[in-house]
């Protein structure tokens, strides 16, 4: 049988709401919540088997042996000043883009990462099993620990070293919350014209499905790609001197630049 | 029975690959293909089940009744002055921002435009019956026959005017050419880690299906929503001096604007 711990969460937000339950599911126990704000502690707690409620960062006491920091980036490096944690415990936080040695606050390099790539809500139901998990470690035995849970949860555990980590999520706010702006301006200028923006669901899925099967290079097409001027000015002149038009422009030269020479 | 109409292409490209066939599908009879060039033609005509080649734009004995112009949107203007038309022919282009009215060159308003909201290949199976066809026309009895053939393949047939199609061809551009080009600029962001565009796959998928479920607007998330300048100035850092920083700083900052009163 696989290896099994004992986890405390500090925070308890949108990863944390998915996280947790798929380790209980993987044959861990999430012994411990901490949020500073109570009613969300509890809202996990309401998810899980048998954790409790911990109301303050002092774990000196606590059964568990790995605790999970799942809150704001610019929170983390404060809590792990603050934590206090029990002999040789291994700890972790979730982010994208914070160092793995903003942890070294905490005295011991029994520190990690585990990052999801992936977007997450309360609302939504996750497979946590096809969530990316990207993994560091401050030690040997710590990385052993991190990549067990890991392997428990998903299908897709990634070593990555804190800086390549934080370049994956620079590629996340790229191919994720940099589109779904793409798709509210596509919204908006639906609405100038009374369509909803149901009428482009079909060219969205399609569009995502192209770039899969044929990389994102290959599957440019459209007005920039082909080079076709008069369209372009076109839709310029229609944008105006809207925030909408920036993005026109910037995007569609940049098309330009990268496929005039195919 | 619904009507059913003699129909001929004008053009072999990637709209009349998919759009030939589903009119034949629909009871329609594809009666010739004009192409410049005569290898689209005969690739074209293979996929039919009687179609012949055209090798002019005189089209004085043609059986047809209906012509449909599915080129480059340069080359539509000049292709309607060229084309000589049996008596009462209707003829339709298939773009989104070009306007009814370059087909009024034909000499008759019997013109029209049935606009696919989609993005086609050759090599991509089509669903059509699920594709917006936006449609429009020059006289009341020309949009009943362009209507009844829309309809006749797709369940989403829109009445648009030239402009709001121009409008929903722009929003086509953002949600399917823009996104695309994001997808490239994260991919090579991974690839300079020697991570691959897979591990963005589910974070990619999970995007469009939030934006579907909750709406574009009240989908958005990341960093530039939640106004954590750290990681904003972090990435940019990173970032330096690229093209891609260009981006990135243009829609952080437009989403900034528009949910710092969220």
């Amino acid at each position: 049988m696989a290896d099994t711990y004992d986890i405390s969460f500090i925070g308890s937000g949108n990863v944390a709401w998915h996280l947790a339950p798929a380790l209980e599911n993987a044959g861990h126990r999430v012994r411990e919540v901490y949020s500073r704000n109570p009613h969300n502690a509890e809202a996990l707690i309401g998810r899980l088997y048998s954790a409790e409620p911990n109301e303050t960062l002092d774990f000196t006491d606590s059964p568990s042996s790995v605790y999970i920091i799942s809150i704001n980036d610019d929170a983390i490096q404060q809590i792990a000043r603050e934590i206090v944690l029990p002999d040789d415990a291994v700890i972790l936080h979730t982010s994208g883009s914070t160092a793995l040695d903003v942890l070294s606050y905490t005295a011991s390099d029994n520190i990690g990462v585990l990052y999801p790539l992936q977007t997450f809500s309360k609302k939504r139901k996750m497979d946590m099993a096809q969530v990316p998990l990207l993994i560091e470690a401050g030690n040997k035995d710590t990385l052993k620990i991190i990549g067990h849970m890991a392997r428990s949860v998903s299908k897709n555990v990634y070593e990555v070293k804190s800086k390549d980590r934080m370049i994956a999520h620079i590629s996340a706010v790229f191919v994720c919350n940099f589109t779904n702006y793409l798709y509210s301006v596509g919204d908006d200028l639906l609405q100038t014209c009374g369509l909803d923006f149901d009428i482009l669901k079909p060219l969205i899925a399609e569009t995502v499905h192209k770039a899969f099967e044929l990389g994102p290079y290959a599957a440019q097409t459209g007005p920039a790609k082909r080079a076709d001027m008069k369209i372009l000015d076109q839709h310029m002149d229609f944008l105006g001197d809207t925030s909408s038009a920036q993005v026109y422009k910037l995007i569609s030269q940049l098309i330009l630049n990268e496929h005039q020479a195919d």
